[in-house]
């Protein structure tokens, strides 16, 4: 291991805007895209160190530059500085210390980099009590593989460090989709816990890194809701909402989720938490059952229904079709319930912005000719914090609405 | 007192909408304005009782009509129904069933009933332990006020109440502004609990009805950030913030407010609570005193920084204005602010959308050139429930930021 990066300062590219093109950097952005360079090296490595300037010849900040990418610079520093184990070594106790004040002193598994918005462009790190899980989603930050894991052990000391290479991401950064141990060895089983609940996770066979973190905060909104009732939750995957319900309250919980890895992955949790006895996870198309159920085709009316699909926007030419999908489903969930009772609904496509969301509900209820109360609007964990001046970086909505 | 409401089923007017006039009606919208009326009859008595057809003589639902008012027309029920104290009862039972799940055992003091949001346009209804306020904001529900009055007791057993009636909204109905109480009478002290902190409390003298309870749970959102911190509390009015920050181990307070009843009020409360050795509050210009803070004119640096001044929107034509003294305001928090320091920020006014807000404190970013991560968008409390379909309910956001 060494702690000498691939690309030291004297590797830097130089790099320059077009005329005017400094304004959305200096308003407080972290990408430039191809068409806004003046000059452009085409031999740079990919993810090369750059320093980038204005076209009037100002020091805009230092960055990842990549030739082959649309996002061909990714800023890292305001400030040219040496990219070492030691800088980024203190990026990420900037985020550990982030998330220590609003995590709960038992929480051991949490999202501890969230790339761009913790100012470490292209990089996504997850902790799992002692394994932390890598997604590296540009090349400069690739290229920093080494002194990133210096910087992990030494800052962390974790028994294992795995690379997940699947996110699509990657192959926009000319980047391969090998996944495998960068450090260490995975243990067999690991059990992390959230919000007091215990869950199996497996990062290298589940979606994503094996758990989402960023919907933490928004279970606990639910636990209020819950106490006596009948939940039904739709695209429940490893059954985080539906264990919180069944742990405050509930009196029975149905999960459905289309995959049985993560309907496999919730029966052991809510073993491994002695509320199997409550609780009913099914694969199904929760799309399907829930038209069924709305058509009252079957004899089933819960109090609450969670509805949290997978994204249902690919890219932004989807998004019509998409949002009809997301309004047809919010409009059965709306009415499938009695008065008084809750829906705790989400988005979580980054081509849903917070408006097109709201929207969509209110089009969900006028369609559903029901009276809908919004009692609470949220977005993403705090450990997926949104960059105020990024809106790239915001992807996630969740609602808390009350069915009159 | 007498069960009877003043206007009676067979006073009920009829009014016609024009052609195509119903859609936003038929959406979820709860009011008609005038100039969508075919026949509006000039001689009816402000707030009488209507059914309202579509141009096409389909009965689209009941409502108080008033000739005077803009908003001609607001919706109280689809279902054309006898409108008396048991009917009004039904409607705060309601309103009562959905607080008492999310409010804590404890919580006697909360607001009962959100108007429109409540099914019950223009009435609202403040609770204080055994005291409940009135602001009548439509002359139909100034019409019940005497089965209102008959609901309320039943249903609650209050002490006292009492009608505030200085809100600007009276006067476009038509409505006095006389205040005072329409049963029993005012103690003279009045203690609530909120978030496990007491206030002192004055409905008849303070502000609005006396306490905010609109950021109730955002006061809450404020914990686990003021452990340790130096917290500089503007616009503080009663000082909830404030108190919430130094019961949650913030090591000093400061609270700033124009309003020396609103000083006096947080200074009694910070006693009540055993928190007067950490807090100071002070009458000052919290604007002023934050750009001088910023400027380094004075030698003042806080940790955690909370902005809610009051609406600066009186009217739409004032919004480019007040958004611009909003972007300072917060530019200068964020100037104010180290490296990790926190802002609790709000905006109160019907003509800032959350957009807007968002886009200000965008610009609040560029301006300051400090990175500002979000880390929690909220609302109003819940007890302020926004309807989804009509987004004039919706007027209170709320952002947890952090400087980078």
């Amino acid at each position: 291991m060494s702690d000498e990066p691939k690309a030291a300062v004297s590797d830097l590219v130089a790099l320059k805007l077009k005329s005017g093109e400094e304004d959305r950097l200096l308003a407080g952005h972290r990408w430039v895209f191809s068409n806004e360079l003046q000059e452009a090296p085409t031999d740079a490595a990919p993810g090369a160190l750059a320093v980038l300037f204005s076209s009037k010849g100002k020091t805009l900040g230092m960055g990842f530059f990549n030739p082959k990418s649309l996002i061909a610079f990714r800023l890292l520093s305001r400030e040219p500085a040496p990219v070492d184990a030691a800088f980024l070594r203190d990026r990420l106790e900037a985020c550990l210390n982030r998330r220590t004040r609003f995590l709960g002193e038992n929480t051991t598994a949490y999202r501890l980099c969230f790339g761009e918005s913790d100012d470490l462009p292209g990089l996504i790190v997850d902790r799992f009590n002692d394994v932390l899980v890598l997604q590296v989603l540009s090349a400069g930050m690739e290229n920093l593989i080494e002194p990133l894991i210096a910087a992990l052990r030494g800052l962390l000391n974790p028994t294992a460090i795995y690379q997940k290479n699947d996110h699509p991401s990657r192959a926009l950064e000319g980047l391969s989709g090998k996944s495998g141990p960068v450090f260490g060895s995975l243990p067999e089983d690991l059990v992390i816990e959230e919000n007091g609940l215990k869950f199996k996770v497996d990062p290298e066979g589940a979606q994503k890194t094996g758990f989402y973190f960023d919907q933490r905060e928004n279970r606990r909104a639910i636990w209020p809701f819950v106490k006596g009732k009948t939940i039904l939750d739709l695209y429940c995957h490893s059954g985080a909402f539906a264990l919180n319900a069944a742990k405050h309250g509930a009196l029975r919980v149905f999960g459905i989720d289309s995959s049985q890895r993560a309907i496999d992955a919730a029966i052991e949790s809510a073993k491994l938490n002695g509320l199997e006895g409550k609780c009913e996870f099914r694969v199904d198309d929760a799309e399907k059952l829930l038209a069924e159920f709305s058509d009252t085709r079957r004899n089933f009316q819960p109090d609450v229904v969670f509805v949290d699909p997978p994204s249902l926007v690919p890219s932004k030419k989807h998004l019509t079709k998409a949002m009809r999908s997301y309004v047809k489903l919010n409009a059965n969930a709306f009415r499938l319930l009695r008065r008084g009772g809750i829906v705790a609904t989400s988005t979580c496509s980054h081509h849903v912005s917070r408006g097109a969301f709201i929207g969509m509900l209110r089009e969900a209820a006028a369609k559903a000719q029901k009276t809908v109360r919004l009692l609470e609007l949220r977005g993403q964990a705090m450990d997926h914090p949104v960059l105020l001046t990024m809106p790239e970086t915001e992807y996630l909505h969740f609602a808390l609405l009350e069915i009159g």
